[in-house]
């Protein structure tokens, strides 16, 4: 069972296997949680094991059951959480886009999510978080190129130069949004920041005809 | 000639006066400079005066007499770095926002402009670096807005609904560069730099066209 579940994370290079020892998954949601927000609160520079047991209620041995060390817990707690951005499939390039900055824009609004971009942003200096910034760079990638696939697929007509320019300034804009807003100042409501990502999304996409 | 200096620095209320000791301009550069360092070598968590005075090879009690505190000493860093960017008059539109664009990229892939990003994602969540972020995202909104002013002068005609979101994203594309490359891949050369501004103020002006 461990196996499998390995082969499907494909994060087993982080995780330090102990055979027979059952998991937790309860256990092993606190942990994540309570390091994302140990990391908020304390930075990467102060940002210990010692300090994700204390808050998990854990014993730091067991952390170091599953985890090498503090960069891969973190590495693996930012990893769990954000999958679900990139799973959009309206049926229509201008719904997929919508959904997908929006998508992003809440994500990067939450705590968890802010914590994810600061990695990305640490990462930039720091060689620890390099592979998980790459990985979540892939993941955003990945998904915007599926969005132009299926909109090809359906015999949508695009000017394929205009492609990557225009996914940089998609998610640039939602990231100038982030910091000019910070977390204090979420948006009035959901539909709000979704018709912020609209009107974004509908400028942009005159760049898109051929 | 301290009280001049005050004026025209409009960072008065971050610094601690001590009439009658003359400042010493060249210690004070090494002292900013050593600042700078010191945050992108061990991040906002652990930088101290301690830190920076031993960095700068000056007693700590020389940075009390200037600087309250860790987070005004940070701030007014930098502060002082980053002034040039905004200096910009080509005589076009197209030629302000590619000279804009290339001047924000070159120095947020500087270690002081990269710095002076962190401290504007720390901002997002931390308090103390707030007002710094602000400042500089007002003097960043001032420059586009100037640029934007000089070319109705010149009656250039332009949709003015689409200037708040171009300027979003090419100061967002210009982040999302600087995300992907981090401080280890810079440009080949300045050149290289300029042109993938270029390229991507000539595809967002269409945007500008009324």
């Amino acid at each position: 069972m461990s196996g499998i579940h390995e082969r499907h994370t494909g994060a087993a290079a982080t995780i330090r296997k102990r055979p027979g020892r059952p998991r937790d998954p309860i256990a092993e949601q606190r942990i994540l949680d309570a390091a994302i927000n140990e990391f908020l609160e304390r930075g990467a520079a102060r940002f210990t094991m010692d300090g994700v047991a204390r808050r998990a209620g854990v014993g730091k041995s067991t952390l170091y059951l599953r985890w090498a060390d503090r960069d891969a817990l973190l590495v693996e707690s930012v990893r769990a959480r954000s999958r679900s951005i990139e799973a959009v499939d309206t049926g229509s390039l201008r719904g997929d886009l919508i959904q997908l900055t929006t998508n992003l824009l809440r994500f990067l609004l939450e705590p968890v999510g802010y914590a994810t971009f600061r990695i990305t942003v640490d990462a930039v200096a720091n060689p620890a978080y390099e592979n998980v910034a790459k990985e979540l760079a892939q993941r955003h990638r990945h998904a915007a190129r599926r969005v132009f696939e299926r909109a090809r697929e359906r015999g949508d007509a695009i000017d394929e130069a205009a492609v990557d320019p225009v996914v940089e300034c998609l998610y640039g804009a939602v990231t100038m949004q982030v910091l000019n807003r910070g977390l204090g100042r979420p948006f009035a409501s959901d539909s709000d920041l979704a018709t912020r990502c609209t009107s974004t999304v509908d400028l942009v996409m005159r760049l898109l005809e051929p």
